[in-house]
């Protein structure tokens, strides 16, 4: 069995009930629900968490060792600017994907620059809630060819 | 009755007990009181918090959906790194107040670029504890002249 | 009795009668008088000016030595590249209160910087014709708490 | 009948009397015959202006509306910085056209950057007197096309 | 039945017989297959194309017009300087997918800066040949979500 | 007989069925009949061509050499990084200019940069297709006073 | 007595048990425990705490006043960015001495630029473990040199 | 005998009766009687004036034509952005002498650059009034060898 | 025997026919003989293309694998933008040599960036057609100590 | 016997006379002899040479070849442009520590930037006299545990 | 009696040998003997001394202590980098004025930004050998008014 | 008989001694030994020095004049920020060739700017000691097309 850990970041919990015409009716609850689904079907178990905290990130990413063979991450406006939590993925050493549901290189400036990226196996951006699903079977398949 | 939330950021609990002669000698709570005083004059009341925290910040930035009519933020130095907190005033769609003590276009250069402001109704920086008074005033003229 | 120049810069003469999507109705006549009529309530007096002249503005702020005890000035598009206008103000040594109609952090880039906001006691943007009576409350207040 | 206005930012009096062999023999006063004629034969009406001084030409700009239907501008070296003649040309909402002698792009790289195209219909550069005349077909077919 | 043009920029005709240890064994044939059969499953039909001429791409962009419901796009190297490829991409309003076999934000500096991505939808990259795979799903449901 | 080579880069072949709102209902070739027929009643020869390769475009400059005596050159995206099309301008040395439908001054950042305006006589952009016709009157201008 | 508190920022509770052939085999633990040593030998006593919360780390600076007479601080990631930690510090204006245990000059770009430098006493960086002992001395000296 | 326009920039005219301990108590009155009583021995003739105007600077530069052997000029603020003083400068062909009372290197970095600069035969600055009289000779040994 | 591909980018062709005066009456094929002869001495054989076209360019790089022992490449405006010929360099893994006929650092200041010479195994410019022979001679020599 | 050369760059030799508030009244044979007593407790033999001369100082690193175990370099203004000295550090290969007695992090902007430091095991700044001890230790540690 | 020392810096030691045309026909030589001439009658005595070593200039700096009341300098090419004079001038207290032969404002854009001026009195250039002339006096002038 | 001056900058007497991986085997002596030997079939005579001091190098440079033809000079880190030694080039009109062993071009960024080149007839760079051999010829060359 393949354990993945999804993180979301800040304002993520919001999903579905803010600029729904940006960011669709889903919320947060209905994409864990049909990404868990996805992973059932690949033989994958997902945990999925959120937080607004920078130090709850750190702490579950750094808690994931030994338990979790990937890590999704989306990590909001973090993504931007929050080296400790690239410094914890670098350091847990677990392949983590990243993804946004928006496409930020069509967006302001400073959301084309992601300091967590060069730590991550690949980005996937732009999809909506499909970069969950995308990023599932990328983990997965990474892992598999590991072996 | 208008309900406006003051958020007040890192190290502004400090406040009236350390560099006096820059930030006078009033605390944060003697200007809580002042506020709300003021706030009771204009028919408006006033919640008053103080978090070292961006966690905590984003999670009472959501909280306020459906609570409070407008927010009033001192981000203190989360003004010019934080997008976490831009994007939750972005998010809940509450019209935000951004203050500042200290006039910070005359400070370091760094402290110059607010990633907050743009998100924001406004700014009112310099005048010492007189801009919570103003943004008050502010916040009550904005959405009387919504209706 | 306190005395407060009100200095408009270059355009700010076509207010009410250009884009009133973006600025409203009032005319700069219409903002003078209800900044006069709040400032005899706070026991001061106001003189309300307007050029397109930076020599002519420059020339003003020279004169309200001796004769003001601070000026308010909407420094318009002279905010981003008028140094001559900056160093009057630091030379006249009179507390100055700069203000702008609209959020100048949500424009265009170049209008972020303002080279007369470091030389001012502090800064008020966003709220439409209320900056004038806000920065007129910022001015008594800081010259009472002067005395 | 069309009714255009043709302002001339600084130094450009001199023309034909300095640095001929860059600016050629013709004199603004030649230039503005030259115009006039070619307007005629277009049925258009010409105003042909000059100032050095940037308060004078945003006065002009602003008194064109209701008698111009198009503003032809060489704002010289405003070109590069005055925001203020910008906000002018975009305050009263008449549709300008750019106009350098010569070419702007081949000489030094800070007049590169015109703070004024932008907000103008269109540029042209480098033809020398040329670009008066062109600029004005520019107007009159822009202004025959609206209608 | 869905359309989906996969263009690859240069020098990508040269995978797998090339920096193996980087890019891994298989040829741009082995993924065209791969691509292909995993097309067959969702009910579309690729056209897998590549070139080392940028007017080559744009040429085929053009032509996809009425004949592609979706353009599946690996840029290569011109990913960050062909703006004629991003504007044919913007002209034809087909909706792109860009992906990278590499982490292109784990290179240098100047391939973190792609000009393309931000008129696709989005983009998919690092996870080797799996990315055209990923490209194909999300282009997939992008197409059935429209309808 | 004046003969002038009239050079279009990428994506022009689209105009008229793209962007219509942009860039209007006429077609290159309406544009091409246009100028054809200005051409004629100024005594000049036009060839028109059009081609989304930098390379071809760069063999129809050096073609151009003892056969035209101008080029009109609309270099689309190429404008913005085409050093090679800026050299080939450079050697054959033949009097260039360059036109841009749009005014590129009034759109992104980084189409204010044009590689190709330092070494043609000058630039027309923003009018829509009449910048073909002022550039054609500029060159015959031009040419005429250099007999 | 001399009261010391010692600061680990984020991920610095890995030590010892990630990248080992970067950072050693020593765990935070066997660092405090060597430092308490060392602090004992000089008259000096030790607190050493860790967090991956930047708040968490803001309260503890707070909570030094009257407590402690100097903080050594290895800020790890937020070296680069918190600006709150670095006002923290400024305001309780207890003396700081920034460690680090890699030679944060010899990495990436980012990480040569200390936002908390400027107001620390001092910076050691790139000794591993023997930078604690090193600060440590060099705070007993400053404190002792200040009486 | 040789003729020399010395111009004086904004806010000069306050010179002695501001900020007396950086400019000291000379007003530039004072100054002018200086230089006038250096001119007179050197066999020269002095023009003295100042003006906050732009415009009216360059109208009095344009009038030095054939009146004037060369100018000495202290810009003032216009030092860093007036680009029609200096094209003014260069357009009358007359030498001119670039003065600061203050040492502009040594202050603020946007007061490093002088635009001015570039188009006179040297500068001066940082000796206080002093530096007229070295300009005034500079400029009576540069006529002097001209001859 | 030693094979080397002599690749000669856009305008190159025109060698010896324009600006004699910077380049010389040298014709590239003058230039092809020269280094053939040279090359015939050395024990190697010559192959010495041109292209205008990128495309070619690359594909020409290509289809040296296995065919040529060393590139030496004049890549002309290429050298500032083509990514694409750099990774074609790279990915076909034969020795290459840049040349530059002018020095390239005594030119435009975006001529002094080469995106190709840091994947090359050096560069020689500035010495007109014989950069070829040098070239031709360090190529030689790295082979041979290559064995 | 650990054998360590301490290298004191320009101006170093007038410590103590000068400016004393700043540097403290040690000079450069008090700190010499104060390293000297430490060296010997550590069993450690010092050299402690000065010289305001570039070239000298890379004399004496190279000489340092075969005869001292390590280097602590105080750069002086070196620190921010000698890359000749950063090349000879870095070939000689003994381990280098460098030094500053003030925090040069809290200085001019143009002194945060260390030219040298990349090159060296660590860094220490701004504790005074006492960074030579610390480094001394910092040495000796290093040494010891290379064994 | 008034002690200058003069120092001038690199490749002045060819002045009146070299580009002549630019910089005259006086050698290093005879200015001196023209500003001795000038000292004399100013009740000043000169020591003049150039050297192409930046450790020379700097010892020569050091020695000047007690012995020179003021250094006029020509720093040549270290203008633009050296910080060790710029140190030197600093730690020695003695009043120094900066001379350029040439106007380096009109010259390259790296000729621009002297490291010696913030630390001078003032700053001279452009003038050819009259700047030392200028200088003496200004020295002069200060020290007398010192007094 | 053609005289030919070899500098050496700072740290290439450690040729051979240090890095060898990198730069090989060969010390200075022997590539001396190699030049020389070359010269004396191209009927060149050649002086080789080095120095790590770059006065000296200047010194070297003034004293070449009327005593060699050309200058060949490897300035090692002087590269990179030494303008005394180009203005020294400049200055003595002898035509100067640079030489790099290693691709400047392929290392740290800071390492791709030289200051020196554009003074310069051209630049070899990366090809190992034969880059001495290879300015030889080039110089050769160059002063016999000279004549």
């Amino acid at each position: 069995m393949i354990n993945i850990l999804v993180i979301n970041g800040p304002n993520l919990n919001l999903l579905g009930t803010r600029e729904k015409e940006v960011y669709g009716n889903e919320t947060l609850e209905d994409i864990a629900r049909r990404v868990n689904m996805e992973a059932q079907s690949l033989g994958a178990d997902i945990r999925f968490i959120q937080s607004n905290h920078e130090g709850e990130i750190i702490d579950n990413i750094h808690a994931a060792r030994g338990k979790f063979d990937a890590i999704i991450i989306n990590p909001g406006a973090f993504t931007h600017y929050s080296i400790a939590i690239r410094d914890a993925i670098k350091s847990v050493e677990i392949p983590a994907f990243e993804v946004h549901l928006s496409n930020i290189y069509a967006r302001e400036e400073f959301r084309h620059k992601s300091v967590i990226a060069p730590v991550c196996i690949g980005q996937i951006s732009g999809f909506g809630p499909m970069v969950y699903v995308l990023a599932l079977e990328a983990a997965v398949d990474f892992l598999r060819r590991l072996k």
